[in-house]
């Protein structure tokens, strides 16, 4: 793990300008709401970019200077554009972490890297959800009970078109009768990946400390050492070989 | 499983026509040695595809069609259009089932499957290779013994730029010193892909009974029953649920 | 898979002897339930075996004539013998088959072949469960649709000791507000297990079709054809090497 | 990650007593060579055990005061008594960290928390092995480059009777012509297992930098921060559920 940990916070930006029920919410934007709990977590220098800023705020230059990134976004999407999708993909197969946050799941990013569609179920009417803790050696459940409770949120229900995660930390029980694996792990290249589900922009879910507990450790987790750059294309022989004639 | 599985082998079909030595070791292509083959195999129906067909052979009607696609290219990845790419993908999750040979590795589906960069080392001396079975259980690996040996090879080598295998069945041992993850498993969505490394165009390799041996068992790995539709999208509740005020 | 899958039922087989409420639903035990219904599928023989039988029912002799056993055991695990357990074990990992039904998760063969102490949470209060699909590549979740639900059940909650499953194929929500990993996959040896939650004795779980699916589905799924012989222990090398000095 | 580690290095110290040339090489024992290292790291305490300290050193007391065993053990894994081999398992399954050791394979506690034989090939030539990193994402694989070379071994080779690993991070290849899974991770209840194949006693393998690098980030890697007691066994509904009549 680096000595200090580049955070960029990376948020859509949009629903928290034009809905007065989420701005009252998240007045900064929900990205303020993460980027501060963050910053007063010792180890970690954090910054935040949004979409609406030029190239998304995820120039070459800020990329190369991020350690982990977190990704929410929701109603746009198909506005990221190709350049910094590729860009991203490239910087977490070359070592950054992602950690991508409620409908992120359908984000250009998150496609890409899952190669799925990353299709579920969704309900919005503010039920119960309770997120259990099933891999209790993780380091991203380190701290935690036996589940996080979250009074109301979107559901997301089963079949979710994702890879099987490399390990999977949480399934979420919600109130009107589906699961969800809502915690999960996949290494891509140099870089790790987590999806984590709560985060509704229409619940204060983003101000519940449990929450930002699990951010904050998955934030720790995805955060890998600057490794030895990988040998890969045409290789000589280590050993004497014959070739065939 | 299907009572009959319909394969059908796709090939880029290009080396076989402009190389001499290729051509003669495959006169009419990779593709009709792998499709003479599994035609041999009761309950399997054969057809074969190629890049230079309309629509490189794999039109909607025909992927409908298919239950399993094995895919071999090398030179002309470049050259499957952005249409064809994404209606195997479909077709993928969609419950079809995928056998990528060799330097498919580097084709557009499978990157576009694995969310990967899928780069490797190589070499290409002709040098011997062993692909050692390392799941004994596995229905890919039926029949096999300790290990399969193959005379003259190109080298891949690790890291291979792939997302951690649900199962790995074969590890090969190559004779200038690498390794390499030869057999890999992965489900996506309700379809099911594999990964078998050998079978460079310059040598006899899917001449030799082993390794069609692996396929025919993959391909049968691969055909999964028509399931249900999934459901996914907005859905009501199934239980009784007060919604939030 | 072989032509022919042999199958023997195992049951402890008390409760229905001593409960009248559980002998009604299975009158004549849980076993007879189960292998009714397997009998009835093409290409299985079927046998039971019980615990009260001489060696359980399980003699050498019956082991090396099945393909894939299942096991239902819940108040009477202790009395299973070491010489049973290890026996059952050596044939799993000599490629047997071993499906896991329920209270199984304590007996002395899954927390042999699992290494761990296999602990839940529960609780008995006739409350609903329902089974979601979420791996709909596994051949398992053959000819189901997006759910099992089960009208009364036994609740099992996370944490459930066990390692992580190679695939998980089930998740359960409960009505009482807890999530189970309910359809589990692993390998062990030559040998393939699945556990399956469904199935308290007060209810006639067994006697539910799309249950009866997913044991049929998992029976097939755990039939290894009889492989080669492992090649282990000390070995000559197969290429030349130049000792050490 | 606990601010220190408290590290027990255990050791079996009968080759080191019994032999000149493995005394010649690791004079104070092969414990010593890995806690001299390990001492040097900023944040672990260290201490060892041996087999034929009383309980093999490894009392409650002690056990309670480890957040990460290391096992080395060959000639006599019968010794350990079933009281220490099942403390050792219970402490994992609490959260301990356990790094298994080449021969360590064979130790009854590795066997215990496997679930399986643990067979493989062995050959004592002093041969040579290149153990290669298969997934650059993880912490274990931190700060090495392409590979580890090891210039005189022992031979293990696949198949190699272990539960496939939760995350696979070396492969090891052998100049006779072998392969080996040489860096395997579980999880077992809140405890991590790391086994790795680097090792024998009669080649100076634990005083090479790379082997001792790869240990110190098991170490790290393995020791889990104090979680909170698991909540299983008996328990009520969260939420209001009518009882089935």
């Amino acid at each position: 793990m680096p000595d200090v940990i580049r955070v960029t916070v990376w948020n859509e930006f949009r629903h928290e300008k034009t809905n007065d029920k989420i701005r009252k919410i998240y007045p900064k934007g929900m990205h303020h709401a993460i980027a501060s709990h963050l910053k007063k977590v010792p180890g970690m220098k954090v910054r935040t970019a949004t979409l609406d800023e030029p190239e998304h705020g995820l120039t070459v230059k800020v990329l190369a200077a991020t350690d982990v990134l977190t990704w929410w976004g929701h109603t746009a999407h198909g506005e990221v554009t190709d350049e910094v999708v590729e860009r991203v993909h490239a910087r977490v197969l070359d070592g950054m972490g992602l950690v991508v946050l409620h409908s992120g799941h359908f984000s250009r990013i998150f496609k890409r890297l899952t190669g799925t569609n990353c299709n579920l179920k969704w309900r919005e009417i503010g039920e119960k959800q309770r997120l259990w803790v099933v891999d209790h050696a993780h380091p991203i459940a380190e701290g935690l009970g036996d589940y996080i409770e979250i009074p109301h949120c979107e559901m997301y229900g089963e079949p979710f078109g994702i890879p099987q995660p490399d390990e999977l930390v949480f399934i979420s029980w919600f109130a009107g009768g589906e699961v969800f694996r809502s915690g999960c792990t996949w290494h891509r290249g140099r870089g790790k990946v987590f999806y984590f589900q709560p985060g509704h922009e229409t619940y204060p879910i983003y101000h519940q400390p449990e929450v930002l507990k699990v951010i904050t450790n998955a934030v720790r987790w995805a955060a890998t050492p600057r490794g030895a750059e990988l040998v890969q294309g045409n290789v000589k022989p280590l050993e004497d070989v014959k070739p065939a004639e």
